[in-house]
């Protein structure tokens, strides 16, 4: 048989948990939204310590995502991926900003090797990060993978602006809770 | 309204066109058959000129994959990610050779950024590849985007050995026939 298909899905939770409404008119306000649904994720237990959201240039939130990897076994259900794929669906385009509007991906993690080639694909034209790979590296035992030497060089000349450490604290916290529940590798 | 799902799909025509209970011992026969749904998916009209399959280690076949990105809205919906998807979805895990056993994808043009990073994470031990990424270049318009700049190394590294030009003129062709038939980029 070939399997012809996938379904991605996020928590249910996430329609009790998110606002559809929701606007973040700052960078680190934008931040603490994909923090806040890393930490639901590892609170309810429905994925890795990620969370990531995408909004438009007026701040309003387009869509959301957290790590689904190991709940729906697929390694591509990374945050990031999950609110672009979303993203994507809502605006019925492959490549958001193709119409030259601009949006933001907020991470509440730097992104890695998968979700960054993703990101040149997506159509954002600004990639927001709390915690850096060292934090991730430090708190917990996911490996980021290999990047392009200047990997935020490489973004900047295809238009993503990159801006990190916001809500680094913040952004460390949840990993840091992710690995005194014991949490597995996702 | 929290857009919380998607459904990637490959196109129908993958039940007719691919035997489910295929065996490619070789290298090059895998190759082969990414190409051949490379061709088929610009044939079709149903997705970009980029096809990929996953196989066991004896070389039965596991899964298959072809670009979907314009006809989903999907700018994560390239050939390797749907096979990696559908073949993890297969085997209801999300590192695909956690079991010890060996998995090896086939694609019939050298993975972008996002599809590179992704097979580090999707548990595969080797990658075969048909086109390189200069001949994607001179013959489409896609961008193939940043990588690493030993990429191949970096996956050596980590256990993924890395096969290139296997049917390289036949991959090539399928590139050209898609630039002649004045497809959009996907």
């Amino acid at each position: 048989m070939i399997y012809a298909q996938v379904h991605l899905t996020l928590p249910p939770w996430v329609h009790q948990a998110v606002d559809p409404d929701t606007v973040c008119p700052d960078d680190a306000s934008k931040v603490a939204l994909a923090i806040r649904l890393a930490a639901l994720n590892v609170e309810r237990r429905t994925g890795g310590p990620f969370g990531a959201a995408v909004f438009t240039e007026s701040g309003r939130l387009l869509s959301v995502g957290v790590n689904r990897v190991m709940p729906l076994n697929c390694s591509v259900a990374h945050a990031e991926m999950m609110a672009f794929m979303t993203a994507q669906h809502r605006m019925q385009r492959f490549r958001l900003n193709e119409d030259g509007h601009r949006f933001t991906l907020a991470t509440s993690a730097q992104p890695c090797c998968q979700c960054y080639g993703a990101s040149i694909w997506a159509g954002i034209d600004r990639l927001l990060i709390g915690a850096r790979a060292e934090d991730v590296h430090e708190l917990t035992e996911f490996d980021e993978g290999p990047l392009p030497a200047d990997w935020v060089g490489e973004l900047t000349r295809r238009g993503i602006e990159v801006v990190r450490d916001l809500e680094r604290d913040a952004a460390r916290a949840v990993l840091a809770a992710y690995r005194d529940s014991g949490g597995a590798r996702y």
